[in-house]
């Protein structure tokens, strides 16, 4: 199983947002629904042993988190704007404990804290400057964290690194988070 | 310099498809979209030393062929809505030869034939089942052609394999077209 997990620092967290505008009133839910995307689907196809996590930090009622689960979606369609969609259906939920909103996704009211609290595999935290995963071993069922356009804060930061085993980066340019997923995804593949 | 070339077999020729409907109207104009965010952006930056075009073949009036250059670009943004929106801009110019619609976007009537009579450096050419890019030299200024979501023609492909000097895959799994150009891009990145 792979995870990825997104830290959305602006994201919206209520049904509000605008189709039409993702990047502002979503707060960069565009970006979002690009991730989850590269997280989850291939040509003509899903992967199906990947989990997709966002944690959801936007106002007005942070923390929220998404989580798509390749093998359970039905009907993913590549496009941001269909994918937001669904995101905004989910954010009509409002309770702390997580609900299915339909097959593959679920949303609660969990924050970082909580998701790392009990992670099902190694933490493995993608931070520019750091090592190149190409030359990494990777563990199995890993969880890949990933910020959004903004850093990680200090504090997220702190957490992180105490919890993950691995800090590794993607090459030596600073991608889009979304492409940094896809070049993980790739690297597995290839280790298959 | 990096080129990739797409060739977009349903993507709308007029400037009358929906922003709201990128997938359907747009004859997959959000993929188009993706591409050119993954050929020309980074991490809060542009890939300066890229050029990105698209030959445009759905109906009414193909092919129409885009072309965005990363060292000229000004104000292109990671989101599908707001770049399709720029080639619909374009696509209210009717004309053969190439027009500027802004800095670093042009349009013309060229189609895959006219790009591939006088490309500026080798032509790569992405097949899924090929051999490795990463066990490949790679030309210095290569163009690298890649089909959306449909494969190529078979007259295309017998065009495109006449015309290349490589014709590489991007690992074992068939991935997105936008997915593609990310790991090209990140290999090459690597090699400096």
């Amino acid at each position: 199983m792979r995870r990825f997990l997104l830290v959305a620092h602006d994201a919206r967290t209520a049904p509000d947002f605008s189709l039409d505008d993702l990047p502002g009133s979503g707060g960069r839910m565009d970006l979002v629904a690009r991730c989850v995307t590269a997280g989850l689907l291939v040509s003509h196809d899903v992967r199906l042993d990947t989990e997709f996590l966002a944690v959801l930090l936007g106002p007005p009622k942070p923390p929220r988190l998404v989580r798509f689960v390749g093998g359970e979606i039905r009907g993913l369609n590549p496009d941001e704007r269909s994918t937001a969609a669904l995101i905004r259906k989910a954010l009509e939920e409002e309770g702390r404990a997580e609900r299915a909103v339909r097959p593959g996704l679920y949303v609660s009211g969990m924050g970082l804290d909580d998701v790392l609290r009990s992670p099902p595999g190694p933490l493995v935290l993608l931070l520019e400057g750091s090592p190149d995963l190409r030359a990494s071993a990777l563990p199995r069922d890993a969880t890949f964290v990933l910020s959004d356009h903004r850093d990680f804060t200090p504090e997220e930061a702190s957490t992180l690194m105490a919890a993950a085993r691995l800090i590794l980066s993607v090459g030596p340019r600073s991608l889009q988070t979304d492409q940094a997923i896809t070049v993980v995804h790739n690297e597995l593949d290839r280790r298959g």
